[in-house]
C-alpha cells in the first residue's frame, strides 16, 4: 500500500518552506506543523528557523523519520526534488505547482520525468497541479490552502479530480456539521490517481464511504474495476455532460468528452452517480452512515403531504421503487391512526402526533420495505420520533433517512440526536430523497446483469 | 383586490379560539396576537378571556375593525362561520380544517356551499385544508403552526399548493439568513387560488419575486395567463412527473397527471421552472435581487477550475449560453493577469488574487455578456472582490450571482456584505448555476414565439 506514506506519514518535509507569509511555502508550513509528528522545513537558500524549526538544505539531509514531502517549488525544480525524495527513501510527495501535463508538451515532458523517477524510486506522487489533501483525524493538512483546520473529522473520504471542488465539498461538509475522513484533490495524477486513492481509503478504518468527483479520467476501465473490487461504498459525480472541452483540458490535462462513457460505466459497474456536489455529499453521507439496504424498495412516512409527494416523485425519478405495504402493515397503521390521511406508501399521517413513531416502526417492519424515508416538519411540542428511529436502526437494522424543516435554533439539538444515531438528516424533501437514491442505486449494484453491448460501451 | 382583506387586514377574528394549549384554536390565537392590530377570540361556548382578550360569541358581534377570520373549527361547522363572516362584512377567511373536496363527494358538497356563500358575500377564502399564511413584515402569522415567528421578512413571496411545502420553504429561507415577504399555503383553493395570490403579491411593494409550488392546479390556462400578465418575476416548481396520483389526489383534491401539460405551459408562457424546493428558493432569490438580464448570455469568472467546469456544464444544461468574450475583453483580462490560466469564458484565474475584481469588472463590461457568475473559494487573506461587485451591480447594472465555499465562521460576514449589495450568494457551484438558470429562463421569456402546436398542448 504505497499511498500509506502520503496519507499516514510519520514525518513531513516541506520543500521550499518560506518565512514569508502569503507564499505557498509559508502557508504549507503553517498547515503542516499542526501534524503530531516531526515537520522539517527544507530550503537550500534559507537559514535559521521558521516556526521554530531549523531549515534543512535538502530532503537527503533530514535526520529523522519522514515519508511525506510537500513540494512548494516551481515546476522546473520539481523533478530534482523528486529525485532527492527517491534517494532519501521518502515514499510520498505532493506537488502543488502547475505547469505540467495541463500546460502543453513541455509540461508533459516535465511530468513524464517525474513519473519515471517516482515509479523507479517508489515515491507516491499526488499532483502535480493539486492543492493537496487533508486527513482531519490526524491533523494532517497537506496543503497551502487556508482555513482548512476548520474541517472536522468524519467518515466520508472525498477523492476529487479537482482540488477546488474537493475543498468546496469539504467546507460544505463542515458547514453541515459533518466532516470528512479525508479530502484529496488529485490534480494531474502523476502516480496517485483514483485507483490508488480508492484502494487506500478502502483500507482506512475511519472511512465508511468514498465520494468521487470525476472530470474524465485517463483509464475508465481501471477506475471502474477498482470501484467494483473494493468493499467501501462509492458514489460518483461525473461532470462534463455539456461541452466544456477546451477549458477542462486546460485544467488537469484530462481527456474530456467522456461523460457518456463514464455514466454508462458507473451504471454497469454498480457505482451510484449523482448530479451535483450537494447530492454527492448527501448520498455519500447516507452510504457511510446507513447499513446496506437489501433492495431498492423505499417506504415513505410523512407528516405532511406536500413534501411527501415531492419525495415520492423524486424517488421514482432516481430509480427507487415505492412498493405497496402489506395488508398487515396497512391494518396496523390504520389501527394506530384511525382515519389516517393515507395509509399506503407514502404513509401520510396528516400532521405529526405522538403515534408518529409507531407508524415509522410499522413501515420499517414491513417485509416489502428495504429503506425507510421519514419526513416531518418540526413541531417543538412533539419533536422527532427518536425512540422509534433508534429501534429501526439498532434492532431492525433497516436504513433510515430523515427529512425535516424548521428554524435552526429550534431543531438543531434534536437533529444532532438523530445524526448521532447514524440517521442522515436533510433539510429539504428532495435532499432526503437524493440520499436515499444513493442507497437504492447501491442496493441494485449486484442485480444488473452485464450485457455484451455494455462491455463494448466501456472498452471503447 | 379582494385578497387585501386576507393579506393586509385591519383586525383579526380567531373563530374557535381556545384556552387549551395544543388545540388549533389556541395556537392560532397565540400566533395572531403578534399582529399589530385588534385580535378577537370568537367562541360561543367560551367565557372570559384568552390571552387578555375577551371572548366574543360570533363574528357578527365584534365591535371593531376586523376583516380576516381564522376558522379553527371542524369542517361541518365551517359553512355557518363563512355565512356569518359574509354577514359581518369580513372580507377574508382562512379555513384550516380538512374534510372537504380532498375527502370525497360529501366534502365536495360542503366546499361547494362555502364557495357559494363566499362569492355572494365577497369573502376571500384561503383553504380549506390549509395551514394558512405568513406576512412576516407585518407580524401577521395566520396559522396554527408553531415557531413561525422565526421566519424573517424578505422580498420573495412563496405561493404553494401544499402548506407543508410552503413552511419547508419558509424555514429553509430563514435558515439561509433570507426571509419572505409572504408565505401562503393554498390548500383546496375555495376562492383564493394561484391567480388571486399572484395578483395580490404582484401589487405588494415588499415582494420582488414570486415562487410557486404546483401539484396540478384546476385551471392551467388561467394560472399561466396570470403569470404572463403580471410584472413581478415568477418561478415555478411543478411536482408530479412520476405517478403519485392517488396520494396527490387525497392531498388537496387537485387533478393530477398534468405534469407535462404544466411544464409545456410554463415554457410557453415564459415562466422559469425548477426541479426542487432548494432550486425554487435560489432562483426566486436571484430574480428578486438582481436586475432583469438583457439576455441569456452568461460570463463566468472562477478562481478555481473544478467548480468553474461544474458551473459551465450545469449552465448549459439549464439553457444558458456561454458566449465567447470579445477579443477586447480577452486582451484586457490577459493584461490584468499575464499568463492567466484560461482567458475565454469561463475565465479561470487559477487562484484568487488582488486583481480578481478587475477581471470580474472586465467580463461584466463585455457586450456579449448579460449575466455574470463569479465563483471563488474563500481565502481570508484576500476576501471577496466586493468593490468590483458593487460597481457591477450599481454602475453597470448587470446581474451578478456569486458562488463560494469556506468555513461559515470565516466567511459569513463578507457573504452578508455581498448579499446586502443585492448579490445572491450560494454555497455550492451548482446552486449558483441554478440561480442564474432562473435569470436566464426569465430573460428568454419574450423571445420564444408560440406555435399553434403549443397552443393546442396547453388548451387540452
Amino acid at each position: 500500500m504505497p499511498a500509506k506514506s502520503l496519507f499516514d506519514p510519520s514525518g513531513i518535509a516541506v520543500v521550499g518552506a518560506s518565512k514569508t507569509p502569503g507564499k505557498i511555502g509559508y502557508e504549507a508550513m503553517q498547515n503542516a506543523i499542526r501534524f503530531d509528528g516531526p515537520v522539517y522545513p527544507v530550503n537550500p537558500s534559507a537559514e535559521g528557523t521558521v516556526m521554530d524549526r531549523e531549515f534543512v538544505s535538502s530532503v537527503t539531509e533530514i535526520d529523522g523519520p519522514v515519508d511525506l514531502a510537500l513540494c512548494c517549488v516551481p515546476a522546473p525544480i520539481v523533478p530534482d526534488v523528486i529525485d532527492e525524495c527517491a534517494e532519501a527513501g521518502i515514499g510520498g510527495a505532493v506537488i502543488f505547482a502547475g505547469g505540467f501535463a495541463e500546460a502543453g508538451p513541455e509540461g508533459q515532458q516535465l511530468q513524464d520525468r517525474i513519473v519515471e523517477t517516482a515509479l523507479e524510486g517508489d515515491v507516491s506522487v499526488l499532483g502535480p497541479n493539486t492543492s493537496g489533501f487533508l486527513v482531519p483525524g490526524s491533523d494532517l493538512h497537506a496543503t497551502f490552502a487556508t482555513d482548512v483546520e476548520h474541517v472536522p473529522a468524519g467518515n466520508v473520504a472525498i477523492v476529487a479530480q479537482s482540488g477546488g471542488l474537493a475543498y468546496a465539498l469539504a467546507f460544505r461538509s463542515e458547514n453541515e456539521d459533518r466532516g470528512v475522513s479525508a479530502m484529496v484533490g488529485l490534480g494531474n495524477r502523476a502516480t496517485v490517481g483514483f485507483e490508488e486513492a480508492i484502494e487506500y481509503f478502502d483500507g482506512d478504518e475511519a472511512t465508511d464511504a468514498i465520494v468521487l468527483h470525476v472530470e474524465g479520467s485517463d483509464d475508465a476501465r481501471s477506475l471502474l474495476e477498482t470501484c467494483e473490487a473494493v468493499d467501501t461504498p462509492i458514489v460518483a459525480y461525473n461532470v462534463g455532460e455539456h461541452d466544456v472541452g477546451e477549458f477542462a483540458e486546460s485544467h488537469t490535462g484530462a481527456l474530456t468528452g467522456s461523460y457518456e462513457l463514464y455514466e454508462a460505466g458507473f451504471a454497469q459497474y454498480g457505482v451510484p452517480t449523482v448530479g451535483s456536489s450537494q447530492e454527492l455529499l448527501d448520498a455519500g453521507n447516507a452510504l457511510a452512515d446507513c447499513p446496506e439496504p437489501d433492495g431498492p424498495n423505499v417506504g415513505v412516512v410523512t407528516a405532511q403531504a406536500g413534501p411527501g409527494i415531492a419525495i415520492a416523485d423524486r424517488l421514482q425519478a432516481l430509480g427507487a421503487t415505492l412498493p405497496d405495504l402489506t395488508p398487515e402493515t396497512q391494518e396496523v397503521v390504520e389501527e394506530i391512526l384511525p382515519g389516517i390521511t393515507f395509509s399506503d406508501n407514502p404513509v401520510d399521517t396528516g400532521r405529526p402526533m405522538p403515534e408518529f413513531g409507531d407508524v415509522v416502526t410499522a413501515v420499517a417492519e414491513d417485509e416489502n420495505v428495504d429503506v425507510v424515508l421519514v419526513y416531518e416538519l418540526y413541531e417543538a411540542a412533539l419533536g422527532y420520533p427518536t425512540d422509534a428511529v433508534e429501534t429501526v436502526v439498532e434492532d431492525l437494522e433497516v436504513p433510515i433517512v430523515f427529512g425535516t424543516a424548521g428554524p435552526n435554533e429550534v431543531l438543531e439539538e434534536e437533529v444532532a440526536e438523530l445524526e448521532a444515531l447514524g440517521v442522515p438528516t436533510f433539510r429539504t424533501p428532495e435532499r432526503a430523497a437524493d440520499a436515499v437514491g444513493g442507497l437504492v442505486q447501491y442496493a441494485r449494484r449486484n442485480r444488473k446483469p452485464r450485457t455484451a453491448a455494455e462491455e463494448t460501451e466501456v472498452s471503447r
